[in-house]
């Protein structure tokens, strides 16, 4: 979702500053705005087997992983993580999450024939979960090395960290890392004698910025960056547009199935688990106020409305809210409908959509949560005030009261509700990792000249490869054009059937 | 739901035989089937504040509460709980219940002027939670005396029981108790010296019986017996058949509002929640097969075709099938489809439904659960072979893994979905609530010879009268017929609007 | 659909009158609330070929049926219809009927085997349509004689009965008879030396009445009545009330099959279609409000809300309200909504509901029309005043306007918009059909005693059967119980699955 | 819809020439896939009063228009008309068709404080329908000079023709010109001595090429063209190519808010509307594949969906493949359901979809019909054979007869089932109207250099503002950005909201 515009909260504006980074990865660990490391806290917190968290748990000796002495089963000791003995339980994690990630074993499979990634050294930077696990060692298969660390200090499954160092990778990462312990893992990754990458694939813009300061020469050998979060997709626009990318870089958070996936179908389902989880709220009958009409505003309208809710819309732009009309939804302002309703979800990428003013104005038991990218749709701060009562009722969950005894229900102190109170679906992973995959391969591969040192989109042709590799899941059957319905359309047999702006 | 015919099974289709109820009693906890145990743990595991729940555990030491002196802040001593500490919390849980429960609230107003329970002595037998406190104060202010104990040994919320002794009801339950408890509980209610109850509210049928069973003389006094589960009512049907039951009893389970809500509107929210809770499956094109198509059926079908499931349907009866045809389901065998579906839901009430040789015959990853009344149909059973290998991945989900590797998703080891991986809306529960009181107060207030000593539902004037209470929630407005207008329909202005058997 | 008492006013409220029934029958082409007589004229209009519609009128020569000598290609001249020459066309149009009506076929097949009325004299009075010819052909396969009547004035598709005359039935109908000509027909049918009917089969009760006027004798060898219409089971009924049915009657209007597809799943496609063919207003984003909330209003709602409308509902009966309410509609007065909506729709069969107040503060543009069963539902006459000017701009659509320029319109003057202003697919007309003929069998075949005489519902077992007849239609593979399933539910293999008040 | 490689068809993918012009316009009126031409067509045949139709039809002498005298009540002569004397029932259509278009109307009152067109002389060239003459009386009302000619030989409604006549208008069109008069038509509207047009307002072309074959000097003083249809689009993008469009162009067809609504919006309802007109199919429990899932076949499969129809899809796209997957539709290849299907759709804008190879294999009673842009997707030339029979049942029904008694219902002979069979609602009409308004306003308003000699979109602030002038339609309340908030999201407060290649 969501314009690149709306990110320059991010670093207040500026241009990317490498002297003053510190200060800004200091305060990382609590930006909740980031999707990414939203998401992989809630999904560890409930992928993991119960008994693997219980392990982890008693495993936890207090020595730092840096300061071990480790080795697999092989004797290869270049990695760093929490326990190689948990190798096992990280592999049988691993093997499930492959079941449900067929597009990468598709891809594993073309691979025995040929090695489109032969002589790719790949450092990366993301989750490490089961299903990034999928991916590397399908990059492995592709014919790539890979060297990894963690793009979030919190997010990693000590398990499955096992379970690739034990299989050779040279990955560190563990759960709970101190900043420090962060960039030195980064480092640990990309400065090592006699090898060097030349690709990079980041989640975040870390490992990107950490070479830019560190070895900013390695790019000299780097053949391009694929990045997947918004945060770090805004970086490298803010460095092309400085004129300071030197590679090619390939944005895979806006290609069309990931966005799709990301915001309108995985918003459909999301909306009712979050609000099930920490409420228990019946859908029926209840009314609700949706402020934004965007991907996610329509996904979260249509679940509401088939669950029996009466739904309303608010909207700036016209033609979102003509949509929203021919969809069924009453549109009305905020204000006209904000003592009636019974739930208000905001999504909108918008500031202070919900004001004090109007948290005033809510009936008793209102919930409140959002769903939109910014921590700010909802003016939290704004209830931080002494006449105010806060209670924290479950996790994720806080009655807000007022001096009358009026409650609301504030739902993740409106960080967003997909990422903090339900999980996200092994398919959505699995398009992102396909993608990344994909993207990977075409900068690898792509002729001289093909891409210059700016950002892309890509090519509509991969994007429909990651869609079709996804249809299997379905037992979905595609049609072929015949050669003449191809000439009579003007299109390839074999795609792009879209322009490039199709979204 | 469901005919009384499926619950033969309860008790071996036997008549009631007070002799060897012990044996009986002694499975309780182990029976699953029974909808109100099942509800309740669900529920009161959800219920709670955290910080109440450590609360309630920290202060866990181990003597009986049988075995303690027990007083309230007033110096009464008539009752037998955890512990009184625990009182201001129970209060604030309560209050919060009573802002989901206007209808009770309601009926409390009106209750200032009249008071339709004036010398009226209820006994009850319930879960003893937040929302029966509710219904307890109400049944209070209506005029009544209340005695209460736990008809579940497990189910009672400990804080709650505090508030309602400190306020003055002679409660006997706490969380944890033994059957010897139960009973010396139950016992307690009733048996006491110069007072004789004329009420029963029963769930379960274990306080009903403990009377006929101990005490039949105080039957004399009795103007009748209000009963909430499908089972108790199931018992009072088998008393009266054999011609022992010696009061009227109202059976609440069937009343069309509570059956509406407990079926088919509860179903298609909890069909959703229970999948996510434990799979976090993604229901966009997956293909489901729901097996029965009656009022629990037809929820989970809506649910999960507003999802963008594809949705196949089994039925045996006709008419429902050409329902499920009407409404956009392909109606197959199950054996045509169980090859190619990822999800398996059995809602038919009747047993071995899904059995071994659909099991072995699914793909891998399928997801097995069960919405409907009995835990036999899946047959669970077939399973238990040592070629199967089982592994518990989450609380209520075992993988089953045939020798092949393949491995199928079963949920709740094939008891209710929806009870034991999801919560019960504090909605619904108020509507049980309520259709409670009101048939208390009809019972009570029947002039002779209304009831016989037979089973009764309740009268449908009494169910529009709950139905009524429930729509202010929803800020609904009720259009009222015109003098000229109930003349031409040949109704009554305030109903009732439908013939008794309406559904 | 709804309760008899409704129907009060069809006869004044009086008992079945013989003497001034003349009267009554001079009304009846004016009459819109009768059911059949609107289904019969919309349907024929669009029904026939186009060509046919030609040919019949330019053979329009001014001689009475009844003065011509008619005989078919056999030499057989016991019938009286418009015009012989048309069989062949009429031939082909029952061909077409046929293909439509696998449920009759398929009881055709069956009847090779066994003759379930040997020797079952039919005489009916029905409309005379492809869909009844198909009807007659598979009685008279099953083994009865057929003599038949026009129960409508307009309704005959004389091609249709040209075509069973030609086939040997003794038919006597034509479009456009008088009243005269009416009662001459259906006297001819009842009325032939040597001849007595031992079965009736009727709809509207215009040949019951007939036969018990001239003819009460006949009674004595007649085994009982089948009764298609809502007006004629009411006559039936009030007969019983008085004690002068003398033969078992079966109520075929009310088998819930019937009653499903006739109000549910008919009404929620016409009202759309009848709208559109009317006004060519789209749905998407109009507000609607629909007064009632039972089978009609329930069709009605999920098409509009499916479309893209935002629909209002009133009721008076509180369940039916909270339905409203989970299925996500807001329920409210119509006078809070009167001023803003775009389309009113009744469905309420009560009087008055949309009185001039509410047409008076309606906006300009709004739609005003009726899917329920009373034509005064909408005070239409109230609108028939001179400062209101009324302008026909199609047929079925009024424009009434207010002196200041405002309009609405009114479709159908506020007659059944779905008989008036869409059609009855022949599938629901094909379920009709299979129960009257199931009806025949059931009664012809009774043993001594099972019925008496009274009017009966279809025993739910034939209902069942009707439905599972209609299944193939879909591709519908219905599940059998197994013997062990059989004993554990109580139920026999083959049904009934429901109780007889199953709806 | 679509790209306008789909088109090279229309002049066998040739630049325009004008020497061999007549040709083609000789076909003109068989050229079935112009959207313009079945519109018309259909919109006229449904949209007059009855009575109208007659009055028209009554004063049919023989003379041609071209050859009366013809003067309005002023004196003026400058138009040639059909029948000036049915200006007032022209004008009382004019009237109603107002009401139903408030956008254009609130641009009327804008225009009483600004004439954004003054000064302009706009020649048109679209059909003479209601909704034309309140566009033409808009665009005076702005302070534009009109004078227009009929851009279809049938569509002309001849009672507006003489009300505009009436009103001062130089229009030239009557229905059923002779190709001779439709050019004679379009020349009296562009040659008049001492005039001169500087805006083109044409929809398919045809006004556009004559002044550039006849009096290509007058581009000199014509600052643009506005163009509505397809097929102009299409010729004015091929004349940009060969560099011979020497004004700028406005695309009005491709706006995001005319293309939602006439194809996903407008679709969704005109399904299910041609279906039921033409068949009276029932569409519950029907099986209906759907070829084609762009925008017209979402609003299809919706559409069919919420009645109850199981639905299928075939793509060749994999992303709109995943899209019909998570929305709950099977993908299959067409011969994989072929022989089971009640319906088939196609809307793929390709060619041979549907081929007699799955014609001959379609079920009897199958129906086929076509919702996309081209009339070859169904290979209806391949049925014109010996061996089947065709029976014209109704207007635009076809049975296709096979020898074995098979038949096909094929609907419109393939084809816009939406154009032919249904009518498009004045909402969509009110929405192209008011584009080309405003497309004239920016054209005529542009500063200097803003546009070159190219063919250009709405620019999307326009776009946007055609939908808010159709908000108040549904009473729909837009949002306002704060400053603050359009600051923090780097947008104008008064939009563009979107980028311009948002659709």
């Amino acid at each position: 979702y969501r314009s690149y515009k709306n990110l320059m909260w991010i670093n207040g504006g500026n241009q990317i500053q490498f002297a003053d980074q510190k200060q800004e990865f200091n305060k990382r660990p609590t930006k909740i705005g980031r999707r990414s490391l939203s998401r992989s806290i809630s999904q560890s917190s409930t992928d993991s087997y119960g008994s693997a968290a219980s392990y982890t748990d008693s495993s936890d000796d207090e020595t730092s992983p840096r300061d071990k002495q480790q080795k697999n089963s092989k004797g290869n000791g270049d990695f760093c993580i929490k326990n190689i003995k948990q190798a096992d339980f990280g592999r049988r994690e691993i093997e499930i999450a492959e079941q449900e990630m067929p597009a990468l074993m598709a891809l594993r499979k073309r691979a025995q024939g040929e090695k489109p990634l032969a002589g790719a050294k790949v450092v990366g930077c993301t989750h490490i979960t089961a299903q990034t696990a999928v991916l590397m060692e399908t990059l492995t298969a592709l014919g790539a090395q890979c060297r990894w660390a963690a793009c979030n200090i919190y997010s990693t499954q000590n398990e499955v960290a096992a379970a690739l160092a034990e299989g050779g990778f040279s990955v560190f990462a563990w759960k709970g890392e101190s900043e420090d312990d962060f960039w030195w893992c980064i480092d640990r990754c990309v400065n090592l004698e006699g090898w060097q990458p030349n690709m990079i694939l980041d989640d975040g813009g870390d490992l990107t910025h950490w070479i830019y300061k560190k070895y900013p020469n390695m790019f000299k050998k780097i053949k391009g960056i694929v990045e997947e979060s918004v945060t770090g997709v805004h970086r490298l626009y803010q460095l092309s547009k400085a004129g300071k990318l030197c590679v090619p870089a390939m944005n895979v958070n806006d290609s069309v199935t990931k966005q799709k996936f990301d915001n309108l179908y995985c918003c459909r389902e999301s909306i009712l688990d979050g609000l099930k989880r920490t409420t228990d709220v019946m859908f029926g009958g209840k009314q609700v106020v949706v402020c934004g009409y965007g991907e996610v505003g329509k996904g979260c309208c249509a679940a509401l409305k088939a669950m029996g809710s009466i739904v309303y819309v608010t909207e700036i732009d016209p033609i979102c809210a003509l949509q929203a009309c021919m969809d069924g939804f009453r549109l009305v302002k905020l204000n006209e409908v904000i003592r009636q309703v019974d739930i208000v979800i905001t999504c909108t990428g918008n500031k202070n959509v919900v004001v004090r003013e109007y948290l005033d104005r809510m009936k008793n038991g209102c919930i409140v949560c959002n769903m939109g990218h910014s921590n700010t749709e909802i003016d939290v701060a704004s209830l931080r005030t002494p006449e105010l009562t806060w209670e924290r009722v479950r996790s994720q969950v806080d009655h807000v009261i007022w001096p009358d005894g009026k409650r609301i229900v504030l739902l993740a102190e409106g960080r967003l509700l997909n990422l903090s109170c339900s999980t996200v679906p092994t398919f959505v992973l699995s398009i992102t990792a396909t993608t990344q995959a994909l993207a990977l391969i075409e900068l690898y591969n792509a002729p001289e000249g093909r891409y210059k040192q700016d950002v892309y989109l890509l090519p509509k042709k991969m994007d429909e490869y990651v869609a079709s590799l996804h249809l299997p899941t379905f037992d979905a059957h595609l049609t072929e054009l015949s050669d003449e319905q191809a000439k009579y359309l003007g299109l390839n047999k074999n795609g792009p059937f879209k322009p490039n702006y199709y979204r």
